[in-house]
């Protein structure tokens, strides 16, 4: 087995469209752990785009982070065996923490990799969900490859932060309310990190057959779906680099990325700089505390980039951040 | 020394109008600690009553409730010996919570006296931030006489929760925000416990000479204000009972009781049933998770039993709601 890396439920060859059936099934199969998330007015944008525009609040869920749609739907599929075996991931940002809540809320058993020196607070946001905390080097790469070892070694199931069927089709559940709930909805701008929400978004647009302009929303320092939708397959950037810490990612999924090139409208870069206005905007105007990753897509609309011709809703992905970082950012 | 009392700062008799410059200075010293919380759009309630609402969000302050102004003010203005022996308080919720912060934030100590069967959430809530716990026994009379004669035995000044000028002062810069952000403000809606939050918002009224009608809200099993200004002083009642539970006390403060009778308009009794939906209204209308104590004013104004003639702004005091009861009263 040593080598071996065991994924989540199907495997990853096995994404195919999506109907909207399973779709609906994955959002019942989260009442009770996922939140439908309000859509948040936001007079601000409105009046400056001259459209309907409503924030998706991802940041009221649980663990602060649309995060706990996938990784709970991801766990929740898994053969019996698996299941009582226990999951592990290697992400020590919001989809670490959604892992260990997703895998306390099914009784099972949650380890977390995570950089030697990750600070205590990360550390304690896991092991608050119940997670054990354990340490896998200092890059993505040698902690994805000490989980997978891990797994092998142990028994576990490697829950991927984007890269995988079912964590793509859980967050597909955020897309799904926001058809239901905006029909005439024109543009959705969504943020990017692996893709696994972007993708998830384009699903259910998808599977609901619905005419919207998708756009991804990634920080100026770290744009690898820019970059793959122009090379037309996934690019290893060098280096990212934005305090958009939760888009950092160096590529775009494989899985995720033809999902969204069949779909996608357009991409927009922010730069770091425009960050931290959007981030007062969301806190000042809307009373949400978005996390810098949460906040791309306002300082997209800010920007004046585009134009939408319709109602738009901006995704806030989470709101998971530091006091003391929210404070330097943002002006009370 | 035993049994005597050592209150906080100035003592209560020294009580008098407190002027703007006060005020202004008081609002300065909570830069950096306190946040100068958003006033959110309020859409249902706006189509509803055909005025402008807000929100003041005092759910967003750290610790989660407006209950970090007072504290941090009253533990700031201590002498210099009595801020270094610590500070001691005897209420479990968010007040126990704000006086473990605010010592912290001033490099001094923190006791909490609670409940013996204080639930691990809160025991947790108040050392997380660096406060020490202590049991006092079963009701809030026999932890206010254990909290003082600790007080007494070990040095520490009593830090109360509502009937302390600085306490007053400190919650009193939540209404000059909201009085600078919105010059036309008609009515203002507050929710009523021992009177500390209204009190301050009457000394802001005073002391910008604004004419604005001030409505205090109670729940319907905890109507200590509206016995108290139907009696012409602070009445104990015998017992008090509301899922509003930062509003339970059996009596208005004695220092709260004369400020708030000079200035305020009317009160309104919220009955537990209209709670819930007015926390649905927050959450899915506007974003905002309120505990119950924070949506009794929106609940006020839902029920239709007033009908402000202008902008009007409701004060959602705090957000600190047990995720298991959030889920059981707000359906997602």
């Amino acid at each position: 087995m040593a080598g071996s890396s065991p994924a989540a439920g199907s495997p990853p060859e096995a994404a195919g469209p999506v109907t909207l059936d399973a779709l609906r099934r994955a959002a019942a199969d989260l009442e009770g752990i996922a939140v439908k998330t309000p859509l948040i007015p936001a007079p601000t944008l409105e009046q400056q785009l001259g459209v309907p525009v409503q924030l998706k609040g991802e940041h009221l869920q649980p663990v602060g982070a649309f995060k706990i749609r996938g990784a709970y739907t991801a766990i929740s599929r898994l053969p019996e065996r698996a299941l009582a075996a226990g999951v592990i991931t290697y992400s020590s940002g919001n989809h670490g923490q959604a892992v260990a809540y997703g895998a306390r809320a099914l009784g099972t058993r949650a380890v977390v990799v995570m950089p030697d020196h990750a600070p205590e607070v990360k550390i304690l946001g896991v092991q608050r969900h119940g997670g054990e905390v354990r340490f896998g080097g200092p890059t993505s790469a040698t902690r994805q490859r000490a989980a997978e070892a891990m797994a092998a070694n142990e028994g576990f199931t490697v829950i991927p932060p984007f890269d995988h069927p079912d964590v793509i089709l859980g967050q597909a559940t955020c897309g799904l309310e926001i058809l239901d709930e905006v029909p005439d909805v024109d543009t959705i701008l969504v943020p990017v990190g692996g893709g696994g929400l972007l993708a998830g978004l384009c699903v259910a647009v998808t599977a609901l057959g619905r005419a919207v302009r998708v756009i991804g929303v990634e920080p100026s320092g770290a744009p690898k779906l820019t970059e793959a939708l122009n090379a037309g397959g996934p690019v290893t950037l060098e280096r990212t680099e934005s305090i958009a810490d939760g888009l950092l990612p160096l590529a775009i999924g494989r899985l995720t990325f033809p999902i969204i090139q069949r779909t996608i409208h357009a991409t927009i870069r922010v730069p770091d700089e425009d960050i931290p206005g959007a981030m007062e905007v969301l806190f000042h105007d809307c009373g949400i505390e978005a996390e810098p990753s949460g906040a791309v897509t306002t300082a997209a609309l800010l920007s004046g980039t585009i134009r939408p011709a319709g109602p738009t809703v901006a995704v806030v992905s989470g709101g998971n951040v530091d006091r003391e970082l929210f404070t330097r950012l943002v002006h009370s």
